[in-house]
């Protein structure tokens, strides 16, 4: 066939639609997930539909750990602290003053985690502190991409989920905001945020320490100085987008019983919504854990997302690729 | 002339850069403060300019009361705060349990503000507390809309500056986003910041009150709970945009000394930066107030705004407007 009539079907099938040509979501299977995703982007997008949503409404927000990337076998962001907190051991071993602290400082993540989730928060809050924010995001993305994760040996900012990269491109493109809303550190997500997600600064939520504006040598800075302000976690997701966004989402997804209140606010009342929750299934291609263990405990999403309408995507099943350039 | 020669013109004027066609900032005289604001939005915009700024970067904070609103007799907030605390009181006198509430339920303002901020602050509390988000945010637009301001007799929400929405459009219009960075409330800034100046809830951050979300009936919702979060005023501002938009801005506008340390942050650094403060010198128009009384206090602007290059808007010379539809 000549090719300059090649191109001519090409044009007429882009204007037809181009749906064939143009595959939104190439690495999902075509199973029902990507179906209802497709399926619900088209009804909130189309003008003539009862389930339009005008652009401004388009509110759609992700958790960041185990549903934006990997979060096994610990978040990253505690295995960065882990590393903070041991160099600056090394300087200083007077900091090392609770349990949490001396195990932080041994590399020992269990005996972190026996101390509870306030052991977690002392680790982060020594590492995360006496620096200003520049500073604290400039070492974290340069841990992010020069170290790598102990199992697949990736670097960390390459441990993002090629399907859910592709899921926030295609709302984007459909005129959706896309928001980050997650546990995890405000100030460290935004360190990688736009480059791995196209998610600039002002588009992500998340728990927040304490940050002092100070004048130093006529120098006006911004600097951690430790302690927790706001924990973005469970009832604190639908707090966090009251504070930061001020409207309800209709799109949310997420891995943890973390997000179920995230989940309920959004899909709640009568207008359109869309819940989502990823679901680790794949102990081959990354990891498999729901009910039970120390992080992305998923419990209530799977007793009673399904009721609630919310999507159960099975990694194993519904995703062709996890990594990008797999 | 002949119609079709006078478009021709007109199309070719256009062409040519069109300044002198639309003006964008007519309620402003051609005094020193409008030149150099429309000198820094085309050097930043001027793609081969050495100040040129990419989109992204061009943020802009802007204060609110006083800065795009009046602030006077007393912020519109506590007015309205005060309504509402002798509607609770009519009902429950026992809620009455401080001066200031007493002050606050005779409304007497100088009453309440003797005992202070934190005076004021129980007023909002106790006002603001016992409703969600949505109510709240339906019955302050409701007064905004209804209830007129005491000298002016306009309703409050038409008591915004004509020369400050331009500005606010013509920065927009320039690939700038908007934001308040307020030391008012940020839910009841949210009720008309919309409809008022094109800004949606996202692009304001304020002062914060304890938020709760709760599952009442199966039916998930926001309450107001009462007590501060967080103030987003004095060494608070660049807090608040650290937290809220991630990015120093390149542009501030003020008009107390609330604003400066927003504006300090703003216009420090190497990049190019334009920081503005509001001076009230017009009795017959607005009001006219500075370095002493109860709000809108400004002092170290006015001694050292002019030697960190700051511009100040002298408003009965620089305006030729102060409200829209004179
Ligand atoms: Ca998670
Ligand atoms: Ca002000």
């Amino acid at each position: 066939m000549h090719p300059r009539f090649l191109a001519g079907v090409a044009a007429v099938a882009l204007l037809a639609g181009g749906s064939a040509l143009a595959d939104p979501l190439p690495s999902w299977n075509d199973t029902g997930p990507k179906q209802s995703i497709i399926a619900f982007v088209e009804s909130v997008t189309d003008p003539t539909s009862e389930a339009y949503v005008p652009e401004e409404d388009r509110i759609a927000t992700f958790d960041n750990d185990g549903t934006l990337w990997t979060e096994q076998p610990v978040y990253f962001q505690g295995l960065y602290a882990l590393d903070v907190l041991q160099e600056k051991a090394k300087v200083d071993p007077d900091i090392l003053t609770t349990d949490a602290l001396k195990a932080g400082a041994k590399g020992d993540v269990g005996g972190i985690l026996a101390t509870g989730m306030d052991g977690l928060l002392e680790v982060i809050n020594v590492s995360h502190s006496g620096l200003t924010v520049e500073e604290f995001q400039a070492d974290a993305l340069d841990w992010l991409t020069n170290y790598t994760h102990p199992t697949t040996k990736k670097p960390y900012v390459d441990m993002v989920y090629q399907p859910m990269l592709e899921l926030l491109s295609y709302l984007r493109d459909e005129g959706f905001t896309t928001y980050i809303v997650s546990g995890g550190g405000i100030d460290f997500i935004r360190a990688f945020s736009e480059d791995a997600y196209g998610i600039p600064p002002w588009q992500v939520v998340g728990t927040e320490g304490n940050t002092a504006f100070e004048v130093v040598d006529g120098l006006p800075m911004l600097t951690k100085n430790g302690g927790v302000t706001f924990i973005d976690d469970k009832e604190g997701k639908p707090v966090g987008i009251a504070r930061h966004i001020g409207r309800k989402p209709i799109f949310a997804a997420g891995n943890s019983d973390g997000d179920f209140a995230m989940l309920q606010y959004t899909t709640s009342g009568a207008g359109p919504s869309y819940g989502l929750l990823v679901h680790h299934t794949d102990a081959a291609r990354e990891f498999a854990y729901d009910r039970e263990g120390h992080i992305g405990t998923l419990n209530r999403g799977l007793d009673e997302g399904p009721g609630l309408g919310w999507t159960i995507v099975d990694m194993a099943q519904d995703w062709a690729k996890v990594f990008p350039g797999e």
